[in-house]
């Protein structure tokens, strides 16, 4: 096995030099027969042509020599001189601030939007993270917008003219949601998902959806549609998954305000690899209906959905907007609870108790820069007031086996079908979930009980375990690495850490800690005694030198609906971190 | 099929003549082959000895000429002389009356616990309605309680010293939880429900549980252990189920409040059954964490758990008692939503939109008794200034497909393998979800997701409407009959008028209506059309005389999690209608 992963490692390495560019095609990882031209490869090209065109025709971008950018290809943005001075101010702003200043008319819903589009043009064109291009029905909006303000002196909703990026799994008709299947690259779509017709009706502006991994099941965001996303605070990494082009692009603050989905951590791995806060609800809050799914009528562990942003105050206006009695999304998705919004929870100046989740959480440890965050976010709480005590994760086996199971038997035949129809090589860790990707044709009643029964328990020993400790929130790694590497190796993935969220359905939110630092964070020594095999094999891959200057978060997990006090400890913890971004500061 | 049927009915009224004592040992209706003794007999036995002696125990009783009772068997306990007239008043009290007097100590919870224990031994010599007797402790509590009063001059809780009645689901250890199996009647239990422990942290006093079919999912009361439980208002009648235990118990009023638990109708159809409130809340209110499943881990349709009881008022103070912040069912239940109870959810004086629906759905129609219920109900309605429009259900033929399969597909292999173990015949309509007593051993993952899709569509189906009708709530039959004949043909089961609240996770409460009256309810003449020839079949067992002086009930059904706006919807309808109980006024 572990040849075999070098192998793959080296060929992920060789393919960095030009990343973004040719990665729609990924080597055949799976070993299937040779074909002349297998089907998704035609399928491929034309959903990359189209989004191609539809970019050039906004704004030509002359080619990007990689080799002259750093690994935080970021700010190449403000000085490659493709956006004007008062564009790099519009991308600077805020969500928050850009909303003020367009219902002030100090700016146009058209300026701002230009500016989020030239961004994404340059976004795509370093990290390979578009899928669909709405600009032009984009454009209209904000003009209709603009104009409505000018008429009637009011702005449309609270999120009046604002530019909103979408997870590609968010339907936006006619445009395809092909959620990294060939099977529906070019296929258009007629019914808008739920969140789009509020968003609209808030008055935000829809202009991009992002790329996301085959399935939407992966850590990482590779498929065999439009290739793999990168990373653009360190180019060797990838922005994860599956909400990983909503990563790179806010990263790259070529969003304001993105939304994603989360079924096993798909919105806080690639928020903390990207330094972006990213809210995970509970089931009930944030509508999913009429997003495509990749496993539908999987309900043992609920995808949800949530904003991600490298401003707070961004997730927050979402959460304020969406979740309004106004808005009121539990008359349009049946599975929304009636629970408005709910601002200041928490006691000015309260002093809380904080759980942290150990760095090796019995199965796997985290590499040392994220044990550093963990370090650097337990000191500033204590230092702020707050109480901080060690917090062991309730039973990571289970998490980890359930998981596991619950995608490979219900999601086989879901996911298999579509891949074989185009001759589709199954990528990353679909080859662990789907072994030689033969189908799972049956499932016995019994064991499907026995899945729902053994979350209950975990569900159940977790909230025991929250009430014995008396906490209030958990500080958790939301992965192994700081990021993982690219095309990353799947035996090396482990997905425990955002996981137990997810069969819980608890809520949690990502935040900045710091950059991997190959003086700060050198490798384990030899006083450093691993789990196991697979703990060792996992740490193996840890190299200071490669990882230097890798974007580093950590997540605060609260109890089931605690929505609003998750916000609340973000700020409070981000207050306390006080994260300087080296671009953006 | 008719031929069979109306040899069953037959039966089922040549068995009335002995109903409650005899009633242990139902016909072998599964054609089994013959035994000479089916090993479920002598466990039967033994649960029905240990039942008999702790009642006789507490109060022998006379035997009972069922000849000289009416079928209201009710005013039995009024002038059987077993009461005292203390007692008698007492029971005709409701329980936040007897909470009151008990906290003033006008009342000890012993003389209040004594009183309803002696109704229940009565109760149970009419009705069958007991399966587990918790006396002994329940009067050690009572002590316990009054002299915690006496000592701190503190009442408990907001339940100090209610005797408070359990659907045989919850577990109160050590007593056996059968819920109508062999397999568990005469096994102890360790672990109580969630339920269970907050009842008796807020001051409940546990002290009986009652009757439920086989695997709780009829809508009738037997099983091969305890046998058929009687409807004390019409004793000819069953009082439905699953929760009929608790519909017999509370119409005797031999329990002012009882918990049952609802995943077609078990709450409501008996509520409605006996005159009695019953609450379905959505998933998320009430708990049920540690009650004993019938199909352990069968998760697309939710069991829910509620309060019922002949008093409003008394299910408004269990749910404001359970769901208050000091209580917290969130903190114990990880299923439970952080959603305090709120009150007055409705202005003062609130003029409301109401739906009817139709008695007949599209596939049955309801009886005339019921129809005249709903008529009732609409006018008193509009009389009192509100708005009444009709309303049609969202695809019936979807909701009772679904309901079928769900059961049958996951729940063949929970059920059968334990009444094999005992040779227990397949009762009711167990013998229509499992044809032939065969399990069904698989599941395509397939399958199962679209069961899931099916049903979250019907949730938005049902969404849709009603926000495009604009109703506030829907009155609705609970079943087709007033009260169905015991030992119904299982073919006239229809369950489509409650369980659709059921697949879409509805809230609702039953209240009583009016009798069956053979003069106001005739058959139906000529001029009726039936929707087929089941229609019609259902319809032909009307029978004025038969049904005269039945209860009638119906529900009004609220959208998801309005539980508040439910009860207080419940208020202004009872106030509406003004039924009067002919015993008790």
């Amino acid at each position: 096995m572990l040849g075999k992963t070098k192998t793959l490692c080296l060929l992920a390495i060789c393919l960095l030099a030009d990343s973004a560019q040719s990665l729609a095609t990924p080597p055949n990882l799976n070993n299937l027969e040779p074909r002349q031209e297998p089907r998704y490869k035609a399928v491929a090209a034309i959903a990359q042509k189209r989004r191609n065109d539809a970019l050039n025709a906004f704004m030509p971008m002359p080619a990007v020599n990689q080799t002259e950018l750093g690994n935080d290809v970021r700010p190449y943005l403000l000085t490659s001189g493709l956006l004007s001075k008062d564009e790099i101010k519009i991308i600077k702003l805020d969500a928050k601030a850009l909303v003020r200043k367009m219902r002030n008319q100090a700016l146009t819903s058209v300026q701002v939007t230009t500016a989020f589009c030239k961004a994404t043009v340059i976004a795509q064109n370093l990290t390979n993270c578009v899928t669909e291009v709405l600009f032009k029905e984009a454009l209209e909006r904000a003009k209709f917008l603009d104009e409505h303000l000018n008429r009637t002196g009011e702005p449309l909703g609270p999120l009046h003219g604002l530019p909103i990026s979408l997870k590609d799994t968010f339907v936006t008709p006619s445009h395809p949601s092909s959620i990294g299947f060939a099977a529906f690259a070019n296929e258009p779509t007629a019914n808008k998902s739920v969140i789009v017709d509020m968003l609209e009706n808030l008055g935000a502006v829809l202009y991009v959806k992002t790329n996301v991994p085959t399935a939407m099941l992966m850590g990482e965001t590779i498929n065999n549609v439009w290739g793999e996303t990168v990373n653009p605070i360190h180019k060797k990494l990838t922005p994860g998954g599956s909400s990983g082009g909503e990563g790179a692009i806010g990263a790259m603050r070529a969003s304001p305000l993105g939304v994603g989905t989360d079924v096993g951590g798909s919105i806080r791995i690639p928020s903390a690899y990207t330094h972006l806060y990213g809210l995970k609800p509970s089931l009930g809050r944030f509508p999913t209906w009429g997003a495509k799914p990749a496993i539908a009528g999987q309900d043992i562990i609920y995808s949800v959905s949530g904003p991600m942003s490298h401003s707070l105050e961004a997730v927050k206006l979402f959460a304020e907007a969406v979740l309004s009695e106004e808005a009121a999304p539990w008359t349009l998705d049946p599975k929304m609870n009636p629970m408005p919004w709910r601002r200041r929870v928490l006691p000015d100046g309260a002093k809380l108790k904080f759980g942290i989740l150990p760095c090796n959480d019995g199965i796997v440890t985290c590499h040392p820069p994220v044990e550093r965050a963990l370090k650097i976010t337990a000191k500033a709480l204590k230092d702020a007031g707050h109480e901080v005590v060690d917090w062991a994760p309730v039973n990571p086996q289970g998490v980890e086996a359930l998981t596991t199971q619950v995608f490979t038997l219900t999601g086989s035949d879901a996911v298999l079908p579509l891949l074989k129809a185009y001759d589709e090589p199954l990528l990353g860790v679909l080859k662990l979930l789907f072994p030689g990707g033969e189908t799972v044709p049956q499932l016995t009643p019994a064991k499907l009980r026995e899945l729902i029964i053994n979350r209950n328990q975990l569900q159940k020993d977790n909230l025991d375990q929250w009430r014995a400790t008396g906490v209030d929130g958990v500080i958790a790694p939301a992965n192994v690495p700081a990021a993982a590497r690219l095309q990353m190796d799947p035996q090396k993935v482990y997905g425990g850490f955002t996981g137990f969220g997810n069969v819980m359905d608890l809520t949690g939110c990502t935040f900045p800690v710091t950059y991997a630092d190959k003086n700060l964070d050198p490798k384990r020594g030899s006083d450093w005694v691993p789990n196991g095999l697979r703990d060792e094999f996992v740490q193996s891959d840890y190299d200071p030198v490669f990882w230097d200057g890798a974007p580093v978060g950590l997540q605060v997990i609260g109890q089931r609906l605690e929505e609003e006090k998750v916000l609340e400890m973000t700020e409070i913890i981000a207050n306390a971190v006080q994260f300087k971004d080296r671009v953006y500061g």
